[in-house]
């Protein structure tokens, strides 16, 4: 059934890594713009028609994977591109003709005329920045080789908005930080992040509505450092947020170890047993089953299986997952299915 | 283990009638006093003393069964007997000498200077009130014939309080009505029950607060009518109840038939995997579980186990399952432990 959705990404449950129930992802974007056609503020409609052209002729000769005119997907599967991470929000919401391509191993895609000509990125399970950047970096070149990128010599690659000009490169990993969210320690970690130059956000939801405790850090800066540099900032800063959030952890065994065996096994025993749940309620209860198992309290459920349910149970994926359109309330009918399905046959289909 | 708790109702699980998911159980009370002895109000300790030994004589010679004085027993027996229905809350605040009579089979229990001089009283699974009278009256007419009972040709039996007068008997059950609340429609159907002569509270909690949607229905007169017309009055009102229960159901399971089961099987789980729970919650949990069972959902569980469960989790048994003394903490804890064993081995030491 997951076959239902075509560009599930399997390399973001290849999460063998260090610290796996931590680090759920890595992703490295780079921004690029031809200097044959004018930039998006100056585009027409013919210049985006010769950039998929021009794009979709390299992809041919050169790449193995698959190209999608987004106009040509339901709505639905938009919706599935931006819940696997694949496309961008304002990707869906552009007039002019725009495309994606995904690559056989469907770790890599590039978007077509986003805000930038390209937008060639790479997504892998665990902390993979700097193999995931090699690859990123050689269909980069591939369509610098063909087309000729616009880059200047005082400045590096030229990009729509100069928040990407320079190196044009977006490292980030989303953690998964239970134990600071836990001990209300999350903001105070934060802002130190932000102090040294990186952004920080809440993967779903904001602010104190914060779900799942997942969290995306990554450069707010593209100039003036090298792309190994960048990558070495964000793999540093990643390893001192995970001895906080382990510290943190020490203290909840130590302080409330019946309080979090409570939360794990209930919120286990929820999404074993509802035949009714929303996306939020999952989000909460992947978070305490995920911390469960990085504390060594469940055994017998791979985090493969953890990172399959976030990404399947998603609105518009659990409706191609099972091949129908849904009403909300239908929707969190069978979602509860297909986890309560998922979690007491871990083995099959995966 | 269960033997930590002596005087546990083995008849209170037994529960094999009619719709034993809505009847609970039955109970049948009589409130006697001795014409040689002074009624409460007037009473002397000598005269407390003398009741007990009167009492205790005749047990030890025509009863079969043990006798506990009151002041021997710890806090946690005392309050344990309460949980068990047993004896009555005003019966452990007493100050003179007290004392109860459980027989063997611990369906029949009598409490010796309650506000009466004798309480004698009876309990049982399901609807079984005909059958439990006839027991209850064997044991009283052994105390009447040896001791001798006030009693008025133009009243009847006298009794402390006047609303006790004439048979002194209540007659109760203990319902489960889920439906009715689920619908809201609880107040409607008791209010109706207080207009035809019965008194009906929520076993756990008060008005909007009932927990576990237990109620006991009884009658809230005792003169004027015979002993076996009160019964049938229960009896029959029990049975509206119940038609108009069983209707509730049918609206939840046509408009809400998915929330229903979610609620069920939510509960079940986090039964089946909470660390920590507190009385109040297992309430709550247990009758979605039973109602579960008695709309065929769960089919595993018996019906015995959920009320060995409903009593065993209180605070002061479920200290005495465990043979220590606990804290509010620590009995959470161990109450989770207690029922994630019971329903994970369903089968084991009933």
């Amino acid at each position: 059934m997951l076959d239902n959705i075509r560009w599930l990404i399997p390399a973001q449950k290849d999460n063998q890594g260090e610290n796996p129930e931590i680090i759920v992802s890595s992703r490295i974007r780079v921004a690029r713009n031809l200097d044959s056609i004018p930039f998006e503020i100056k585009m027409k409609n013919d210049d985006a028609l010769r950039l998929l052209e021009l794009t979709r002729s390299v992809i041919k000769q050169r790449l193995k994977g698959k190209f999608y005119e987004l106009q040509k997907l339901t709505p639905l599967e938009k919706e599935s591109l931006l819940e696997c991470h694949l496309i961008s929000p304002g990707f869906i919401k552009k007039d002019s003709p725009v495309g994606v391509f995904i690559n056989d191993k469907g770790n890599i895609s590039v978007m077509i005329n986003e805000e930038d000509h390209l937008r060639i990125q790479g997504l892998s399970g665990g902390l993979n920045l700097v193999n995931i950047s090699e690859q990123v970096f050689d269909v980069e070149e591939v369509f610098g080789k063909e087309l000729g990128y616009a880059f200047s010599e005082n400045y590096g690659f030229l990009t729509s908005c100069p928040t990407n000009l320079g190196t044009g490169l977006r490292a980030s990993v989303i953690l998964h930080l239970p134990g600071l969210v836990f001990t209300n320690e999350v903001d105070k970690v934060l802002k130190g992040a932000v102090q040294i130059g990186m952004a920080v956000r809440g993967i779903y939801g904001e602010g104190s509505e914060i779900k799942g405790s997942l969290f995306q850090i990554s450069n707010q800066y593209t100039l003036g450092l090298k792309e190994e540099e960048l990558i070495e900032q964000i793999i540093k800063l990643t390893h001192m947020i995970i001895d906080i959030e382990l510290k943190a952890r020490d203290v909840i065994l130590k302080k409330a170890r019946y309080e979090f065996e409570d939360k794990v096994f209930r919120s286990l025993g929820v999404l074993k047993s509802a035949r009714i749940i929303s996306t939020d309620e999952v989000l909460n209860l992947l978070s305490a089953l995920r911390f469960g198992i990085g504390m060594g309290l469940i055994k017998d459920i791979p985090l493969d299986l953890v990172n399959e349910l976030l990404i399947v149970s998603r609105p518009a994926n659990i409706q191609l997952y099972y091949g129908v359109v849904l009403e909300e309330y239908e929707r969190d009918i069978r979602r509860a299915e297909y986890i309560r399905n998922r979690l007491n046959n871990p083995e099959s289909h995966t």
